[in-house]
């Protein structure tokens, strides 16, 4: 999982040690080749089979000191949390990820050990979260501070894509994955307590490697989905997303995210935090969040959580009582 | 061509008084929709059409400080020449663009009018060199230094794509678009002397708003090129990567040059510097350099320069002389 042994004077080797060539090179030589690429790495631009005559794509970026901390997170983590936020992404129109492509800028003075680590988190996520997927492409550049742009593609297999504008009255919500486990980790990291960072490394380690439910995306597809979203941002605010879209009020009902709470109740104790502030308001777990049709088979790896009911004076309601659109906002203060 | 009145309140109002979602709706707004977008931005990704079940991607990023500067290039310039760069390596397979995915990340404090008038650059950019493509998604994040990474994508219509490979010994090689200038106009820039930048700004134009001859990309590809790639690093290190990729010597013809570089000579004067060096060194025209076999008919876009020989000691020759491999390289100091 890491790129060798650190203190080995190769693993001090800077990206301008080598130049950029080279540094393209040992990053490229770690990835996976994948099922979909006609044209890989080298080109001037990869070639991608699709199943139908369409592609999803997404993008996304990872700004150092505003997006992670290199001291919270290795390349191995990075490369890995750029991939799944991506897939998760693509996983939300119902799609199937296939390709990536992936821009890096970083500082003349990055050991190519770190660059190396990032790219095994490239891979081992690809393979893990969606396999026959792969980068098949990316970009090298100098920098300040780290930036990580990626962008994912998917392909819907005759599907059409689920978008966020489809919920109907009466549908029911439902959730693939985890809600609050990231923010609680990212909680845990800023309360700097060593001990509480170290017990409960499970939730910190969905921060630092979210595990997106990417065939869930695609089961929910299958299954007619009437919308669905990444919560990216978290529940509260991607609830909003979806009424808008749709047109609709999304109702959530308090007890059904009792369990969600539960898993979080222990680390907010200890750093004395609401383990459900994290579960409505924390984003990056990159949960699915959907609507089905009351009279469909919703997938096993959906839990509902509310219903759709039809527009209302609030967007997303709490029980009966309207919740706040909060979230992340990348330029909020 | 530029957002409002940069004097009017409106116009220095900040990223961060706006908001992220209010700034990107200001910036969405401004972008054409395009032939190929089936679902465009504001959803998890996007849905982009292929006319056949293959599409091409490949990325590229600008560093504010290394690869350009805010006082030499304003926001429109730097829209422009991220999609130019991009669509450059979509036409280089032979592919039509079709669609791009663009991240930007900028400080917080930067001014609406200054994303908007990039929006406009991405825009006009889009429907001047690769009508029917647009952008189609993108991110907003926030970062201490301006960052631009761009993922373009394109469409084969059936064609097999054109590689750096193919070279075979007999082929013609030949350029379509100019040489050097962009690198003259960086050295113009460089100079400070306002006068010669004032003077020569067609050259210092095309270092800021490039333009890639796409449809010669897309002509040489039907025509039956053996081989293709993007000057975007120059011409000497440009061909090396298709005399290696394709196992073969380039001979360029250094008279066949003399077009280039007599359009040099003026500024080249100027400031002291050296015509020749510009057409054989510089890159950033983002011209296409292509190989075609003796007998088919060469598109008129496209200049021939030398030839392909079997594999020598040199990679590429200028006229006897081996040529070395100079050129960009992000991390050189």
């Amino acid at each position: 999982m890491t790129a060798g042994n650190p203190s080995s004077k190769a693993a001090q080797e800077t990206i301008a040690d080598l130049g950029e060539n080279e540094a393209l090179r040992r990053t490229v030589s770690r990835l996976n080749s994948g099922d979909y690429a006609i044209v890989g790495s080298g080109d001037d631009a990869a070639v991608v089979a699709t199943s139908d005559d369409r592609f999803v794509v997404t993008t996304d970026t990872m700004i150092e000191g505003h997006d992670f901390r290199l001291d919270w997170s290795t390349g191995y983590d990075l490369g890995w949390k750029a991939v799944a936020s991506n897939v998760a992404d693509v996983a939300a129109m119902g799609a199937r990820p296939t390709a990536l492509v992936v821009a890096v800028a970083v500082p003349a003075t990055t050991q190519i050990s770190w660059l190396e680590a990032f790219a095994d988190g490239l891979r081992e996520a690809c393979q893990s979260l969606a396999p026959g997927a792969s980068v098949v492409g990316g970009d090298l550049a100098a920098s300040n501070q780290v930036m990580i742009a990626v962008t994912a593609h998917g392909s819907l297999e005759g599907r059409a894509p689920v978008l966020r504008s489809g919920a109907q009255p009466g549908d029911i919500l439902a959730v693939a994955g985890t809600l609050g486990r990231a923010a609680c980790g990212l909680s845990l990291l800023q309360s700097g307590e060593a001990t509480a960072i170290s017990a409960y490394d499970d939730w910190v380690n969905v921060q630092r490697r979210p595990q997106p439910p990417i065939q869930a995306g695609i089961d929910a597809a299958t299954s007619g989905a009437t919308s669905m979203l990444d919560l990216s941002d978290g529940l509260a605010k991607d609830a909003h997303r979806i009424a808008r879209a749709s047109n609709v009020t999304l109702v959530i009902d308090r007890a059904q995210l009792s369990g969600f709470e539960a898993m979080l109740e222990e680390p907010a104790m200890r750093i004395g935090a609401s383990a459900i502030d994290w579960v409505i308001g924390g984003g990056e777990d990159h949960s699915l969040l959907a609507t089905f049709a009351p009279n469909v088979v919703i997938p096993r790896a959906f839990k509902p959580i509310g219903r759709v009911i039809s527009r209302g004076p609030a967007n997303v309601l709490l029980d009966a009582q309207p919740l706040a659109e909060r979230g992340w906002d990348s330029f909020a203060s």
